[in-house]
């Protein structure tokens, strides 16, 4: 039996495209095989959705899955938000876990997105974090909701291999008392990047607090944080965006700590 | 006199958002205060279209073009491509220079985006190389166009401040004649970044080319390259996206030539 668009389970799945009824449900969806494997690795499928073609074709994810669910063409275009979604959606079960958990684990790197909104510049931060091999990731204040469908893909996959933690902005005290040093960024901060480098100041373990383009830190993060550290600019551009920014510090951590 | 979307000279100016006829017209725009500064202090604005607010409080950017044509709200959203591009933008001189004459200069640090057609990330390379104090950035091959709007408003400026080259994929021995150490990025390349950081050879004058994260690098420009290079991923990512892993490269370059 193949579910259309009508199937109460397909229309109940199609919610969670909403951030109100991802709240609700404790749920949100990945679309793609990539997010997919990635999710089943991480054992948080509930359901996984497919057209009968990538079903077949992706059979190994399809045994993996607590429950598949066929859905023809129609349903799985209403279910998934890009152009080519390669035929599959999982409806997960929302993996972040609180400050504290986090932090037990002693993580040596951690990325702060401080009130960031834009769901693709969050999903980015989220995987250049990973790949530098930051332990978690930290949405703070009102950043984007972590498992924004654009949010989950521009992670491509990051978004299960990181602890992801939502909180408040007051979380400077507590990244400290795990013994981070928590550098936040700013293009007019005191020290720059090449200065703590040339110190050794980055082999210690550290939290980089990243802040939107348009808007940059709150200054209660700024003034809470051990450092304010800019980025050198060495030609004549005002500034880097958020993604570059962010590669170039966790970048410089990953090194400084291999 | 308040120009409209149907005096001839906004008709005219609206046609450079298409390709062909910046292409047939050497010309380009470049819209919001900040791109017309940049683009009034390289001297290549021809005219400048602003509604009466937006030309009043940017006073002195008004005094500094050649030609100032007052135009009403409707006729610059017609310009314009974004919600808000803030009142003013500029018809401006195509800027691109011979890959023969960017060479020449002898710079020291050179990005080449190679068939990257997404403009939003060729742009971002434009910014980052400016920022990491890159002499030019060459688009190679079936890349974006430069002048494309939404690759203009991603190099925030920087499409000013570098030399810009359009040229073919067979470069590589220009670039090394001109005395570039040629790094391809790849996910696969057989040296990795911390390497060659550890062995010194990023102190030599380079020439970084990227690809797009879809398609990764025609084979013709790895095989011609002195190295290809991998960044390290730390953790559990696949990749970076294009954006960070061209500021990873760039800036340790930066830091390198230092």
């Amino acid at each position: 039996m193949t579910f259309t668009t009508r199937t109460p389970r397909v229309v109940a799945a199609r919610r969670l495209q909403r951030r109100r009824d991802r709240d609700q449900s404790g749920r949100f969806l990945a679309e793609g095989p990539q997010a997919v494997r990635e999710a089943l690795a991480a054992g948080v499928v509930l359901e996984l959705f497919g057209t009968g073609d990538a079903l077949t074709r992706h059979g190994d994810l399809a045994l993996l899955a607590p429950q598949v669910s066929p859905v023809d063409e129609e349903a799985l275009a209403a279910l998934t938000e890009t152009v080519h979604p390669q035929g599959l959606v999982a409806v997960c079960e929302q993996i972040d876990v609180t400050l504290g958990a986090a932090l037990a684990k002693r993580p040596r790197l951690v990325a702060v997105a401080a009130e960031i909104r834009d769901p693709g510049n969050a999903g980015t931060v989220l995987r250049t974090a990973d790949a530098a091999g930051a332990g978690a990731v930290i949405f703070a204040g009102e950043a984007v909701d972590p498992y924004n469908g654009k949010c989950v893909r521009a992670s491509a996959g990051s978004i299960f291999h990181v602890d992801v933690v939502r909180t408040g902005l007051d979380l400077v005290g507590d990244l400290q008392d795990a013994g981070l040093l928590v550098l936040a960024t700013s293009g007019y901060g005191a020290d720059d990047l090449d200065t703590l480098l040339d110190e050794g100041v980055l082999a210690a373990p550290t939290a980089w607090i990243f802040g939107s383009e348009a808007h940059g830190l709150p200054r209660e993060l700024l003034d809470a944080a051990d450092r304010r550290v800019r980025v050198p600019i060495y030609g004549g551009a005002e500034s880097l965006n958020l993604a570059a920014a962010a590669a170039v510090c966790l970048y410089a951590s990953a090194r400084a700590h291999r």
